[in-house]
């Protein structure tokens, strides 16, 4: 009985204060994707597993969380596969519904569900709750808040570009550093591999993507030990040593893909991208091409983007976001779909650090009405009369000694108290305690009303 | 492959418009109880089996959507419980944490969890989503948000007053019509039940809960199909058919418990909650007394409450809420727990079904610029300063036929569309399109964005 309650692995509790910064963060993004309007979708917090499996790879599938079946339909548990230690045929026979592991695999079952309604481009944007099985870390939690953006209709570079945009918006909005965002696109790693002999990229992905953690070299001895020829990782090295401007990289791939057309298209997409994006006056973002991003390469078909924390506090990256063509056409055909995240937990925390939430986020003061025994009717008006007036107010609920009602204002951080006793009623006045400075003023009882509207 | 994708049973996805109206109520009910100075907290979206489990009754342990183990703990299963059909027992053995069933449970927890940091009486908000196995209905979903407003401290009436006038101040900024708040409590029930001879009042609770679907004759007969003694029914349907004032109800009640000091306390109570009512100036609520009310029974204690629908629109109730001293004492003696909540699916309908939403939830305008193929730049710079003013805007992402993109405007729901072409571009002019009236002006380019602004 007296065991300790706690909260979940990987989960938290927030607090009032934690929530009024995390609803600032969340109306600054939402503000800025309606300007751009991106219209909002919700949708349920658990989908089918037919859903949902098979679109994000193995080893996400095995970290969402499924949803036990309930009733009569655990019947169905695959006891043999249980036996025979097939752990997950087990688990799928015991489910057909999990949390929701993001947000574009559930836009694509809305677009499906609703695809005569929907006009193209379908710009949407939601900010829901993900969850994820994965272990705990700083900054990385098993239910966090996604806020997405996508647009879905004809694969067009001004997607690509609008989205970078309002990685750029945002950032001037919450008066964010410069920071980088990187790009790639899967042509050119396709490019990449099929110079290393390799059949495709996913075999160098996971090692690749992890270049600016371990560096060129750590990539280089991983992809050793993986038996790689010295030819391939050579040719690898000298391609992810390439210094020099966005142009010059571009140049580059240009007279290594030479005869490739495929490839060769991959580089013209970039090229153009970055062309384009100088007419976009990005005030937050370095756009900066590398060779080394190849993130999400079990659904991104086409660009890859990645944006870093600023210099200022490094946590890893706070957004990416790519092309994706097969998670919308495999329901709707000539649909493809580009998309950006925004790491809601580590811009918070960048902005906790750097002290960008504004001051202004408990500038409404807070009174309590301190409880002297004495009728309700005249404080009960009071009260009603400056709710109305969303001021926020309150009464002490029984009447005990002052010292305990005063530690009950100075633990819940309230601003002025109210003081209106026997005395008090018999001279007409009232008198108002400033907590923070603990100075104290008589006023007329007939100003209570606007005196404290003046400075709530 | 082209199976029909769908959203689960009993949940739902949410246009931008719905979630406008949606909003919009989540704001009203969320400034309204921060004038109260009550503060929001937010939980997990799951908690551990060990909090949640046999704190609601059996029923409702069995409605709780489970989380299954992932990775090895799945070997844990319990296959003996299942070959001898204990599935209840089997999946317990196969989940250690299940979705937020309420927020009352979640709330303990918390309390228990972060005792030294809160000061009491505790004045706590939540507004987040709940998941029940429940059959879907009209108005009821397995995923709903839940809104819920609790004191925690001593047990005192001005808490349930306050919970009380929280209704109604809800109510009135709604504009919605006056409704029933019918109250009783759970000493006053188990007083009848001892007078009928019965060992508690659980036995005949969900029966007497139904009076105001079956009404009192339907009471009747069920009770007779239970075998329970024509004394005890009688006495029952004597207690029921009891018309005439709150006072008076509660006059009756004395007479009739005159030797039971418990029973009385109970019949105190509430004689001192309508009184004080009095005092708080309740626009929107009528209070009645009444002694079928029987809901929650397995956690509240002592005061019981629930709030009828307006006559205008009837579709059960949409509020109730309890005094559970157990919850809370559980972890933390000495702590009473009062608190209500708001069934927002039905207020919503309600505000639907009697016109209630604001016309301005749908009042700023938006923009589409259509693309003739000109240069960016300049257009782009128009964008920009728009959004900025948060102004929402955006350009036709590619130079097709002008009528598909009128027809993107349309479907849409785009207020006006901007015509710059080569004509316009030559004579220095724009032309603003109103897509609702059809209407079309043609104004000089410099005052684009005055003239913009001033319509938005």
């Amino acid at each position: 009985m007296s065991q300790k309650l706690n909260t979940p692995k990987g989960t938290r509790d927030f607090s009032s204060l934690e929530l009024k910064k995390r609803e600032y963060l969340l109306n600054v993004l939402k503000d800025c994707f309606k300007s751009f309007n991106f219209q909002e979708i919700q949708t349920p917090s658990f989908e089918n597993l037919t859903t949902l499996i098979g679109k994000y790879g193995d080893d996400e599938d095995n970290l969402m969380f499924k949803i036990l079946s309930s009733g009569d339909k655990i019947k169905k548990a695959d006891i043999d596969a249980f036996k025979n230690n097939k752990l997950s045929k087990f688990s799928n026979s015991l489910s057909d519904k999990a949390l929701r592991y993001d947000l574009t695999v559930p836009l694509s079952r809305f677009i499906s569900q609703n695809l005569n309604d929907i006009s193209f481009p379908f710009k949407r944007f939601q900010t829901q709750l993900v969850w994820r099985a994965e272990r705990p870390q700083r900054g990385r939690y098993r239910e966090f808040l996604q806020c997405d953006v996508d647009i879905i209709g004809e694969s067009n570079i001004l997607h690509e570009l609008e989205c970078i945009k309002v990685y750029d918006s945002v950032f001037n909005r919450l008066g964010l550093p410069k920071v980088d965002l990187r790009i790639n696109n899967r042509q050119i790693l396709e490019g990449v591999s099929k110079l290393m002999k390799l059949e495709t990229v996913t075999e160098i992905a996971s090692v690749l993507d992890k270049t600016d953690k371990i560096g060129i070299d750590g990539v280089m001895k991983e992809l050793k030990d993986r038996n790689l020829s010295d030819d391939s990782i050579n040719l690898l090295k000298s391609l992810l040593d390439i210094k020099g401007t966005n142009q010059e990289k571009i140049e580059n791939l240009r007279t290594i893909f030479d005869s490739n057309n495929i490839f060769l298209d991959g580089v013209d997409l970039l090229d153009e991208i970055i062309d384009t994006s100088q007419k976009f006056n990005l005030n937050n973002l370095n756009i900066k091409v590398d060779l080394s991003l190849a993130r999400g390469l079990s659904y991104y078909t086409g660009t890859i983007i990645e944006v870093s924390s600023p210099k200022e506090y490094e946590i890893g990256s706070i957004g990416g976001g790519g092309r994706y063509d097969d998670l919308v056409q495999k329901n709707n055909p000539k649909l493809s779909g580009f998309g950006i995240s925004f790491g809601f937990d580590r811009i918070f925390m960048i902005l906790d650090e750097l002290r960008l939430f504004p001051n202004e986020l408990n500038s409404s003061k807070s009174f309590l009405f301190l409880n002297f025994g004495l009728e309700l009717d005249s404080i009960l008006s009071y009260l009603d009369k400056l709710r109305e007036k969303n001021i926020t107010c309150e009464l002490y609920p029984s009447n005990v000694k002052i010292k305990k009602q005063l530690d009950y204002a100075n633990q819940k951080g309230i601003d002025y108290v109210v003081i209106i006793g026997d005395e008090e009623v018999k001279s007409n006045i009232f008198k108002l305690k400033n907590m923070k400075s603990g100075s104290q003023s008589s006023i007329d009882i007939s100003n209570l009303l606007s005196e404290i509207e003046s400075i709530s």
